[in-house]
């Protein structure tokens, strides 16, 4: 019943992660109803604006304004130590923490057949050329304790065998099936900690 | 620990309706990491035209790309009957039943004094133009059944007094499919004063 225009706008936010069509007609409505056109063109500018200048880091693939980006580029970070993860948000999540003095690395993913998501579409040969000289001793998997978080971490630790690294995985700290994103502070803490060979 | 380009686009959409923190990072790095170029330009492209195309219908004060609004310029609406309602959702949710032929009046709001809320800003004199000619016989108050809703359909319907034009109130009940055993006391009270012949 909604005019096309409307229509259309909800479906553009009913396309973003977690947000049904009764939030999407709330956000709709809002911009329509609520929000100034300068407020409009205000946000609108920010995502198109982000959109051109974030991208990912050469070295870690995290999400970044700078190259490399600021963790990659800290003289105060352990290069010895790089933090394996499937997404962006899992660095904030952690960082988030401030336990962690490594560096990352973002795989943008996790290996899923169903989904198929295979090794090519994670950054995993970016992951295997940072080990081509000896800084690094020791890549954590914190990807998600998932099936295919799991997975992915058996997967990467296999192909990291024949280097003189130390592969670990971190603790079962993290509800089994949830995601790293979610999880509280120290949950994160403890799983950091508790972290075991593979 | 974010950029402040990503941490800006986080906080704006968090400035939207039931849109928290967590999914606020979930839309942002989706939009980053996930959406191509072409996506979001087409996203942002649409929110932009909406804004621009989409107005208040002068009659009805409705959103609409067409001024009058197509429920308006209807000649199978009955223009005798007024449904009032705060909000466009609102009419959204009314259309959707299929059972109202009459038209609407959007009044953009609620009173709420402890929000600063006054008639001054809801569209009520433009209801009130409305009632010039002898067209519209009943006016049904929809405002929702908070006080504030409340407490606007009981000023306006004073405001109608003078017209010749019946003013009528939604009913208030238990909702169809849910249990007498939850509902509050409000709800049975409304429900028992309300009861019909069956």
């Amino acid at each position: 019943m909604n005019s096309p225009i409307i229509e259309s706008l909800i479906e553009s936010f009913e396309s973003l992660p977690g947000i049904g069509r009764k939030s999407a007609e709330r956000i709709s409505f809002h911009i329509l109803e609520k929000m100034s056109d300068d407020d409009v063109n205000r946000m609108v500018s920010g995502i198109v604006s982000a959109k051109q200048k974030i991208h990912f880091c050469s070295v870690c693939q995290n999400l970044t304004d700078a190259d490399p980006c600021k963790i990659c580029a800290s003289q105060k970070r352990d290069k010895s130590v790089i933090c394996v993860v499937e997404n962006p948000e899992d660095v904030a999540a952690i960082e988030n923490t401030n336990e962690f003095n490594g560096v990352y690395h973002v795989l943008h993913g996790a290996l899923s057949p169903m989904d198929g998501i295979s090794p090519d579409d994670l950054k995993i040969s970016e992951l295997l050329n940072r080990l081509s000289d000896d800084t690094v001793k020791e890549v954590i998997m914190a990807t998600n304790p998932t099936v295919n978080g799991t997975a992915t971490a058996v997967y990467i630790s296999k192909l990291l065998a024949p280097f003189d690294v130390t592969v670990t995985r971190i603790a079962h700290g993290i509800p089994i099936g949830s995601d790293i994103e979610y999880a509280d502070k120290m949950t994160i803490i403890k799983a950091l900690e508790g972290r075991q060979k593979m």
